[in-house]
Formats: structure tokens, C-alpha cells, sequence
């Protein structure tokens, strides 16, 4: 026997979910059935003008609502330092940031970082962006400062080298985020990796 | 900072699915902003239409296609023996036996069992449906026999016990599945229960 035709492309549209297997998709159909009619208007109709509703700043390629500048609030807010710019992998990583409210200045967001497994990774990443809205900015300016905020695993490393790589003809200052111990992690449980680099960045 | 608009509002919609939490539900609608508009239309149509484009049996309250005779394709085939009802809790649990193809009979689906803590959580259920279902086909045939496949655990067990009291002053046979070791399971790791209930049903 199959699910009724509806529910089982339900759930084939939920397993295009990330970590959701079959098994998920059909509690998630079943709970769905359970719910008021009402309800499964409103998420089709949320899902349906996704991306209809929402834009990519211009400036730091952010999903953002749909504004007549095309450019999210952060980079339009004059209270943020514009010259300062923290390069990250995905938009979580800024909302992340933003969160905590220990940045001041705006953001760029690659959308993802370099693949070792996949060819031509680099050129799905807004690379060239980058580099352009740093040259103009580097033109005004000499305080700029771009900080690389990318994943401290091997992608996310490869990722930083290559924007140092290609941001070193411009005269601006680039740094890494600091690489050590996270708060509250124990000695006895921090793996060689983090260790080391904690030794190596003391002070 | 908050989400955009619609990203947040699809974030509390997915929230509303069984054990999806804020984190997990903004994964989803990020992976969402990155698949082609065609797929979010149709899962999103798939969505609207669900209840529209289902019922439930009249006869065994399965989620169905909807279909003139309004009855799924289980009570209406000819090859099933009618007398025989094996009665569930909910949908998935038809489709585990289908999909082992050990049951050649029909089913009654409760929607859920009784719960401890719920009052009348009973009357929720498809209780009365399954006792004059029971009572009409017992009118006509002595051969009815009734399968309760509840699950085992309190509620289940609980379940069980309503059913073969509502069922007994009906000339039918009542059964309940047997209880015992699964297949696979070492007697190392077997809980007392179910070391209790297989010597119970030792043969």
C-alpha cells in the first residue's frame, strides 16, 4: 500500500529538508492533517511568497525583506560603522552577531564557504563582491577593515586564506577571529586542534 | 535584529511541526530560500490543498484519497477478509503492516489512545464507530474476529483494555498481539517487562 497520493508528495517535499528523512516527513504530514484547515493556508501561503517577499541586500547580500533601496537595515543604519565590515558564511552567522551585540559595523555574507569536494565552489560565493564594494570603500577611506568570520574547521579556513589571497592588492587591514579556548570549555575535554592554537594565541 | 518578516512567520510555522525547534525551522527556511521558486509553489500547493484533497474512510477512518464510494482501497478490495479487523492507533501504523504484508484482513484506525493524563481522551477517539462497526458485522457473520495492535506501553495497554470492554458484550473474538522478545533483541539488554511478558507467552 502507498500514503494517499497528497501526503505522499508532502512528504517527498519535506524530505528536501535538511536532515529530514522519510520517516519525519510522514509525522510531519500527520501532525499537519491534525491541524485546522486555516493553519495549512496560511504556512502554503507563507511558503508560496517566500522568496517573493524577501530580497538580497545589494551591499552585504543578506536576505532581507523587500525595501525600495535595496538595502538591508543594517547597512542603511547610521549607526553603524560602514567601514568595518565582518565577512560571513551565512546569514545565521550575522544573525548570531547581531544577537550577542558585540559588532558595530555591517556585514558581508558569502553564502557559504569554499568545498574541497566541489569544483568551482568559490565562484558561487559573492567573492567578487567582496572584493569591489572593499576596493571602492578602500578608495574613500583608509580606516577600512575587513574581518574574516568564517568557520574555524577546514572549509571554512581554506575560505579565509582565499579572501586574504584576494583582498591583499588593496591597502586594508584583514584579520581572522581569534582561534582558542570557547567559554566554559574544559582543558581536559578541548581537542589538540583548539589547544594548540590557544597556545599559540596567548597572552 | 530580528528575521526578515515572512522568514520569521515561516519560521513559527515549521516550529509548529512535531519536535521542530526554533534553530532546526530557520535551517529549513534558509535551505528554502535556496531552491528554485517552482519548488516552493508546488510545496506550497501540495500544503494547501492536504485536507482538501483527503478524507478519511468511512469504515476504517484511515487517511485516504478522496473517493466517490468514500471508502480506501483496503475496505473496498475484494481480495481482504473483511471479518477480520486489526485495530491501531494511528495511520503509520496501517502502513508498518502493510508494508510487511503479514495481514490479509482490514483495519480501524483509533486516531491515538487514551491518555492518562487528557480527560476524556477516549471520546476522541473512533471508539463508538468501532463498536457499532463491530456490532453490524457480527449480525451477519460468526466469524468475526477483532486484532487489537495497540502499542505497548501504558497508554496502548490502556487502550487495549477499553476496547475488549466495550467489545464484550458482543459474541466476537477479541485478541490482543502477542508479547515477548522482538526479533533481534538480546536477553542482555531486554527490560523486565518484556522478560516477564515472553516467559508469560512461552509455547
Amino acid at each position: 500500500m502507498a500514503y494517499p497520493r497528497r501526503v505522499q508528495e508532502l512528504i517527498e517535499d519535506f524530505t528536501r529538508l535538511p536532515g529530514i528523512g522519510p520517516r519525519q516527513a510522514a509525522r510531519f504530514v500527520y501532525a499537519l492533517l491534525a491541524k485546522d484547515e486555516s493553519f495549512l493556508a496560511s504556512f502554503a501561503g507563507h511558503l508560496g511568497s517566500l522568496k517573493t517577499e524577501t530580497m538580497l541586500c545589494r551591499s552585504c547580500f543578506r536576505i532581507t525583506e523587500q525595501r525600495p533601496d535595496q538595502t538591508c537595515e543594517i547597512c542603511s543604519a547610521s549607526s553603524r560603522n560602514t567601514d568595518k565590515i565582518l565577512v560571513v558564511e551565512k546569514d545565521t552567522d550575522v544573525e548570531n552577531f547581531e544577537k550577542s551585540g558585540v559588532f558595530s559595523g555591517v556585514y558581508h555574507v558569502l553564502g557559504g564557504s569554499i568545498s574541497t569536494l566541489e569544483k568551482n565552489s568559490a565562484e558561487k560565493l559573492h567573492m567578487r563582491e567582496l572584493f569591489e564594494r572593499v576596493k571602492s570603500l578602500a578608495a574613500k577611506n583608509e580606516q577600512v577593515e575587513i574581518i574574516i568570520a568564517t568557520s574555524n574547521n577546514l572549509e571554512g579556513n581554506q575560505t579565509a586564506t582565499y579572501i586574504e589571497r584576494i583582498l591583499e592588492p588593496l591597502t586594508v587591514s584583514v584579520t581572522r577571529l581569534g582561534r582558542g579556548l570557547s567559554t566554559g570549555s574544559e582543558i581536559e575535554y578541548a581537542d589538540p586542534m583548539t589547544l594548540e592554537q590557544a597556545l599559540q594565541n596567548r597572552k
